[in-house]
């Protein structure tokens, strides 16, 4: 997919029904992506050609979600330097408290911006890579603010009771 | 500070010491910032104040940096729609646990891109947002790489024993 | 709602199913209050107004709800020096762990008195806030002990097996 | 003491090294208070007999401060319907964590406000009692602004560098 | 009920349930005992009574369940020097490591001695008051070795697949 | 040592500094007991060997503390039906957390009474072993009843400020 | 059964529903094996008896299943010198994290190689046996080179949306 | 260094005092082996090309050290069919947690051992690297039986008091 600006990626297909919440908001933003399944353990080769190809591509942002020894964030920032957000999953056991650590402690030098655990940190790493996409592209900085407001809305309409 | 790219703030003085580390990695990148202290919970206003005028100044990224119930990179992504980036310092008793709860686990809506606790993740905001304004200046991107090889050729370098 | 003493405030919807019986307490014991669906992060000058409006129409306690990244009480306490309770919401993934770390670990200056996670804490907000207004109005004083001996006496009918 | 609005209660006097916070915070309000050593285990009856003493002396706020399994405030709160405020002290091994847990997670009807883990809990502990006698003595409320303004103030003035 | 050699107290009839697998082996072992609701916060009084009437019906193991900030097992040991058991009860969000942590980590002075969250925990109480009894009764001590023969016996008998 | 009452035995002679608080306490009650270092792993023969010669020597009561992976305590209830009560030692870098769980999750069927993580749990090993002595020794339960007297007499002693 | 290579123990019949997936997986790579339960704490001496059978019968890689306090690695460790591998079992109350804790922090001398909790470590200890049995057996180095390929595969077939 | 049998690998030269403990065991069991630093994040390339070298010659263990978010084993056990053994270093603020849950919390299909945290993981991943070897090399198992004797024989030399 030529043009795409962010590149999601994932560490297994059992995480797409939580990252469909991201690939559904940049899609609302209009914004060229492309999500894939890629394992930093089982297809190290694979993920390390489809990161240069999206550098070559143009890609700006990375997306990389996984669960437990969750290492494909980091993996992705080891081999690019574009920005790379990462999403923790919520894992069998632990709920996600290993995936977090496992994306959030990084050691200086090779940073992974961490979104919240699960559906809320997939709609957040899409917004923040819209935000950075924003920084030079009026267009989305306009529909982050609109998105804003509606959010705004939504909430001072609710009725309780 | 007019030109200033990113702007760096942190909820108490104490924070310094190891926010440091993000100021001499902005300043090692030739980045133009500023690092302030203001509190989400005893100067609101102040913090609101500055926000505004930091994206009149043309700021690109916000870090920000708090400990305990750390709620300052929740209250300027709450402010702005442009990309932030949180450090939850090492708090005193429960070691930045606390601190980067507080900070990850934010609601869809409103992302803050969380780093690691204390000093490897003042470095890394310090990093993330280089790269963030690497997208689009080419300049910063060959400083990554070169930093980058840096790192590396420092850790080929060591010898043990 | 002009005479309210109680304001009680949360930030989403869906914790008024838990909320409800902070609402319910207030009610059996007759206080005048008002629940609210206002965000630190998405709605942050509504809650503010919407603060300020509380003291003008003489508020003595707020109760604020939230889960995850848990800044809603603390946003409150910024902005008043009435007492500020704070309820931490069972959250997806870490069941409030975060939701309690993120309210109670406020920094010394500003203070929010947090309650159990969930519906206890529900309940126990609405109980403590009767329990504030009874130093000064002893009729409340009275229906709290009355409420204690009612515990008492359900406890001591409990027949097991 | 008579004429004390609020009583503080520690299960140890190791913790009077960080309760002190709280004695000094209420004497700089101008609050007429009383410090204790009293265990919920090692002294229960003298604890009950305290409590029943300080209610006669038309005390308005209990604060109690323990560590590891830190009953003393439930105790306290089972012994009064007046506003009980809790402050986990930070424990040898866990570092407050049990504490803060054996003290927050009160069952629904018997309430304990609960501040954070060691000193600034124990800071906070006394504002939040201020800022309940405040709710009928405007002279309080005056000092919490003021208060506040400094803090204010002093973070304003921090310069970092 | 006089000549009990146990007695089994419990904070809340929600425990029972758990609670029953104690009651069971208990009476499987043929040890004289009661099982009681009853509150260290709600009826701290009649508690406290009951307590005494117990120490002169001749009990000599008592066993408490509670959970959350679960005090009641401390309370029964500040109010006798007989061997108190503790059974931390699994709670609704922090599933029963809050109610370990505030029945394991007494201070010095004053045992609990805590066994299991939940069913574990309340099979395994009955069968340390009965080892406990059986220091002075040879017949609880056959049975207990026979009830470590069935066990063995059982797992040895196991089939896989 | 033949009349022995209490065995204790640890899994390091690094636990000796925190278990002198358990020895002493036993010489303080005079009750006779022997301590040893004995380790699950490393000597599980001779530690059987050790359990049957404290039986047929009359032991009425087994302490086992250990740190980590905390088994020393489970291993001794599982060759002995005599009560066990287990010690959870601070470890290095998880103080204590790991010990505690590793020691207080047995299964149904072979109880560990746990007590606190190091020093106050190691005093009060010595007082369970006391009281469960006690239930038949007279002279013991005097000196327990002493003991809470001066405890009490300590604390309403203390003078703050 | 002669001639197996990998025995695998674990705690409790319950276990079995997830390391059937450890059967399967050493099924798949025709390696003869055993599975069994036995239990540290309820059948000791059948365990040391069969340790001592399986190192007889040629047996070169121990796996061990436990949840809890989950001492059967460590025990099984303590009695041989074979590489012995751990799973964590999926606790009820504390899903698994005690049992994790329990497995994995054994003292220096007694080395368990601890394996994820639940299915991924019961499949992964499988295929670790299967690696140490592979460094001197090529057809199973092939057949886990084959697996890496088939795992490969499947990953990048996986189609989204 | 050719004929080396384990290849040890460290993610930062600061791991070296902890990982000595590892270097000095297998130097005691005559194991040729080699210590490394190369980094999952940092030199990754330079990681994969060393990983192919030991396997060039010969390697039958790889043993990798981390702290944080802890890659490194994860990353070796991509790369390579033969067993992976994980040292989880104590990190600065979380003590370890996170690098063990970062390094043990694999998903299904790639295998790390991993030992405890620190020290004694460092010395426990030697010896079961040893005992690895040992299933085909008698002279390692003798000298596994001699440590084993020797640790014994420590341990009941130990005086107390």
């Amino acid at each position: 997919m030529a043009g795409k600006l962010v590149a999601v990626v994932m560490g297994s297909k059992s995480d797409w029904e939580v990252m469909k919440s991201c690939d559904e908001t940049l899609t609302r933003f209009g914004v060229p992506h492309e999500c894939r399944v890629l394992s930093a353990h089982r297809t190290p080769e694979a993920l390390h050609k489809w990161i240069r190809e999206c550098e070559q591509d143009g890609v700006e942002v990375f997306i990389a979600a996984a669960g437990g020894a969750a290492h494909l964030a980091g993996v992705v920032a080891a081999y690019t330097v574009l920005p790379v957000l990462g999403v923790p999953m919520e894992s069998a056991s632990l709920k996600g408290l290993d995936s977090l650590l496992a994306m959030v402690q990084m050691p200086g030098g090779i940073p992974v911006g961490t979104l919240a655990i699960g559906k809320p940190g997939a709609t957040n790493a899409a917004l923040l890579a819209v935000s950075i996409l924003a920084t030079t592209r009026p267009e989305y900085k306009q529909k982050l603010l609109d998105y804003r407001a509606e959010q705004e809305r939504k909430i001072l309409a609710e009725k309780l009771g």
